[in-house]
């Protein structure tokens, strides 16, 4: 891929190791940064993810012919304004945000017709912060870009091009079903992995064994990202949660009846469908 | 320890281990073994995880010193029925049920008051049978006991010595105890990832990330296993169902309000508190 100058806003787990995949898949690539606290700044610049470090956005995307969005989502708006003055008329940029409705709306309010482009790659961990940022982070996880009939295909294609380049299978969703179906698969686990930790009693904890470790694993996550996450998808959210109750309302209804049959027919389906699952998700990452 | 005579009463991943690690800890025990399924049988025979196999369980503990329930929960009356004749009326009869009151309850009913101490030894996988049997299966892990004042305290005491012997860390609650928190941090659990497989979308599964994964994986177990326990303790499941839904419903209150300093609190204290729980568990497994 031909990328001269990238421009990186928020040097953290994901933008720290975007600068090392582009580093060690780009060749001539020149990585500016901008962040708020100096130190992970200084952090990026000595691992060689960024080469110029910047604590303010506006000059950090002056050349840029991509920039990309890896600050908190609750601070895209306010790095909109800031950039806006500087940003080259030819820039694409595009964003790292977990959930994409908002986004899009805004940026597609803020810059140009033909210079947004929505991302979420899946990539990432329950770790925070740029040292723990690694250039293979997005090897073999799915990238998904949200077009709009408002995205231009060829800024389009210079950001799948870019993510494919860093490793990433892709895939593209409406803004609105990749909310709708992050809120079943993602967000909506999370709170359910927050919600079991919080409803045991200490005695219960003390036999807590694998299996509950494992099914809470992500309630481990940044407190502060997840409550955007949560907030910004709110309807969503609601629905799935909404979604879950009634499936636990089916297994009450089961219980009442003491129906058996129904219960290992249910527990087996979902079993298999799991299975099914992680055999796909196998193929996948290892490259099929 | 001394123990002349085991008797395995089921053959399968938790049989065949005990048989194995009962081996590799006990000199000098013969391990007798019954179950239904004759390739079972044999194959615990060349694993060397029982010294003689029976098609039925009466034979089986005739000359036990101690015996030990390891068939489906839903087998054990008539399981104990069948012994009932043959078992020698110093034998003592322990079991690995993942349930606990209707055990005791029936166990107590039907042996000599001396006899019986419920056991639940917490060690297991999403494996099923005796092929996946290992004799450090028990190793570190925590076996709850679950005495009354019906126990024996020399009975008790020979139970509480073979798991040890076995490698596990060992823990006393009553059936009731056991039955409720036992609820909480592993049943419920296990129907909470089984109904998030059952309410995805195809779509939302190909988004699926190793969090949900990680998150569903207790779904994968033995749905039969898991209908006799859902069924056997289901005053308890229900209760922990709708444990479950209030503090969702906590969630969805955050969320109406758009209670974002809420939220945070929230999602930070169950964070900690599972890396407290992690960092706890993790001592007790490697020994302190």
């Amino acid at each position: 891929m031909n990328l001269k100058r990238l421009s990186i806003l928020g040097v953290g787990l994901l933008g720290g190791s975007i600068g090392l995949a582009v580093k060690s898949a780009i060749s001539g690539c020149r990585v500016t940064g901008y962040g708020h606290r100096s130190a992970s700044l200084q952090h990026a610049l000595e691992i060689g993810a960024i080469d110029d470090a910047y604590a303010e956005a506006g000059p950090a995307v002056r050349e840029a012919d991509l920039v990309i969005l890896c600050t908190p989502v609750g601070r895209f708006e306010s790095l909109l304004a800031d950039i806006l003055p500087t940003l080259p008329p030819s820039a694409v940029v595009t964003d790292v945000g977990s959930t994409k409705q908002s986004i899009v709306d805004l940026a597609e309010k803020s810059l140009k017709r033909t210079q947004f482009v929505g991302s979420h790659p899946m990539a990432g961990s329950e770790k925070r912060g740029v040292e723990f940022a690694r250039a293979d982070l997005f090897q073999n996880a799915l990238c998904i870009t949200t077009p709009t009939d408002q995205t231009s295909p060829k800024s389009l294609a210079m950001v799948e091009q870019f993510w494919k380049t860093l490793g990433m299978r892709l895939t593209r969703l409406s803004p609105r079903d990749h909310d709708r179906l992050l809120s079943d698969v993602s967000h909506l686990p999370h709170a359910v992995a927050a919600a079991l930790v919080d409803m045991q009693e200490e005695a219960a904890l003390t036999l807590a064994g694998k299996g509950f470790l494992d099914t809470t694993r992500v309630a481990g996550g940044d407190g502060g990202l997840w409550r955007d996450i949560f907030l910004d998808n709110r309807a969503n959210v609601r629905a799935s949660i909404q979604k879950l109750k009634d499936h636990l309302d089916h297994v009450l209804t089961m219980l009442d009846k003491e129906d058996g049959a129904a219960l290992q027919v249910w527990l087996d389906r979902n079993a298999k469908r799991r299975e099914d699952l992680v055999r796909q998700k196998l193929r996948e990452t290892t490259g099929e």
